[in-house]
């Protein structure tokens, strides 16, 4: 452990996750800065951790992770330009520079999505820091791994090529099973009956690779279940436009020779 | 057990997934038809099943299951005019009326995707059977029940409906897996650093809601977030507008009166 007092700035899901994962590591947070006191008591009074609504006592701390959204990042960084501790955010796409008022700073950036009520284990959770000085990175690095055996150091670049990744294989998956299960209610069946066909497919990509678990009429260029998909599709122009660009994607990238 | 006699026919992952399960489940199959013995002696050699490559055997069966790609269907349906036994075809997506030919006729679609080097639990693959009788849909249920504990009985328009939804939340999922894959390969990371990430959307989708669990720029309308990923984009046209689709479809979906 190389920081005695840990501040937590935030009342959203991943400062509360951070706080509870702390917690159940037998560290107890320094503090919980939350703007509104009232949404403190809300989602950290289980926690019992002591929540300050000003920035005194959290400018005690030996590291505050700064757990707000991205574009509150800013405003609460302005309070720290005399902070002698080190300060890190936790944004995929956020650069590190917006830490720069402060003179020790880094990113602490969880590959996890994170909701109040998922019991998340953060063992396998890939967590990419970054610390702009070697000695901050070595204290942040073993810091890190009180949460995760998958501490990756990763300079700005590299993290937001990550996030944006994150963005399709996460954000665009659940879109995909959005759609998907707005289909199914028309006809008035569950999401829940595929669930055994999305997790073989995520394990297959996973196992194997995305390339080669890839089926399907578009992966087999079988034009005239497209054309029954599409026509099925003519009342939803919106959710037709997506599985055609998606589907040419797949026609043009296996079977650019063959393509109507 | 309806069915004395269950021939399959074909040599893909579907036919050998099903001998595979009814072999596992002590039932033997009556004999398996191949064209091509070559390819039967390849994929079907494990399995101990008797691979016959002339009809003659296959019309003694109870059941016969056309476990064929969906474009050669009516070329195998031609060879059962005679049949007394019941046919049935797993595709996800024709008609049972294809089958018209044969007397007793209908659908056996597992919703599932299939690999022949993958083992794959039936016991939740949800069943979608059809029969063109009362009496063979009794049969057919039953013999479904062999392979899983849920069975829906479907017409051809439902299941229809089912497999397009299949398409986004199968392939058009491992479509996303797979740029985000290509994505982290540029920054020389492996996929393997997602897993985390993606189980736990899946999860989160299939516990809460797609809608629910919905995160990201586009669902919170981050638009600077937005602007700086269509950049990093820049490089990758066709990657780039799946990403804006898809970010626009978000947006106007949960942010209608927000939109730049």
């Amino acid at each position: 452990m190389q920081f005695g007092k840990i501040a937590i700035v935030g009342a959203g899901n991943v400062a509360y996750t951070l706080c509870k994962i702390l917690k159940h590591k037998e560290i107890n947070p320094f503090c919980v800065y939350v703007r509104n006191p009232e949404k403190a008591k809300e989602v950290h009074q289980d926690l019992q951790i002591e929540v300050v609504s000003e920035y005194k006592k959290v400018l005690e701390s030996d590291l505050v992770i700064i757990a707000v959204n991205d574009d509150s990042i800013s405003e609460v960084v302005s309070h720290f330009v005399d902070y002698k501790g080190l300060a890190v955010h936790v944004s995929g796409t956020k650069s590190s520079d917006l830490l720069n008022r402060v003179e020790r700073h880094g990113v602490f950036y969880p590959l996890q999505t994170m909701s109040k009520n998922r019991e998340i284990s953060f063992d396998d959770t890939p967590l990419l820091i970054y610390a702009n000085s070697e000695d901050d990175f070595e204290k942040l690095r073993d810091f890190a791994k009180i949460f995760s055996d998958k501490v990756l150091v990763c300079d700005d670049e590299r993290r937001k090529a990550i996030h944006l990744s994150a963005v399709f294989v996460s954000n665009f998956t659940d879109l995909m099973l959005g759609i998907g299960d707005k289909l199914l209610k028309i006809n008035d069946l569950p999401l829940e009956i595929m669930k055994p066909l999305v997790t073989e497919t995520v394990e297959k990509c996973f196992t194997d690779s995305p390339d080669n678990a890839l089926t399907g009429p578009a992966r087999r260029a079988d034009f005239a279940t497209i054309e029954a998909h599409e026509k099925m599709l003519s009342v939803y122009p919106k959710e037709r436009e997506i599985y055609k660009l998606l589907t040419d994607y797949i026609v043009e990238k296996y079977h650019e020779n063959e393509k109507l």
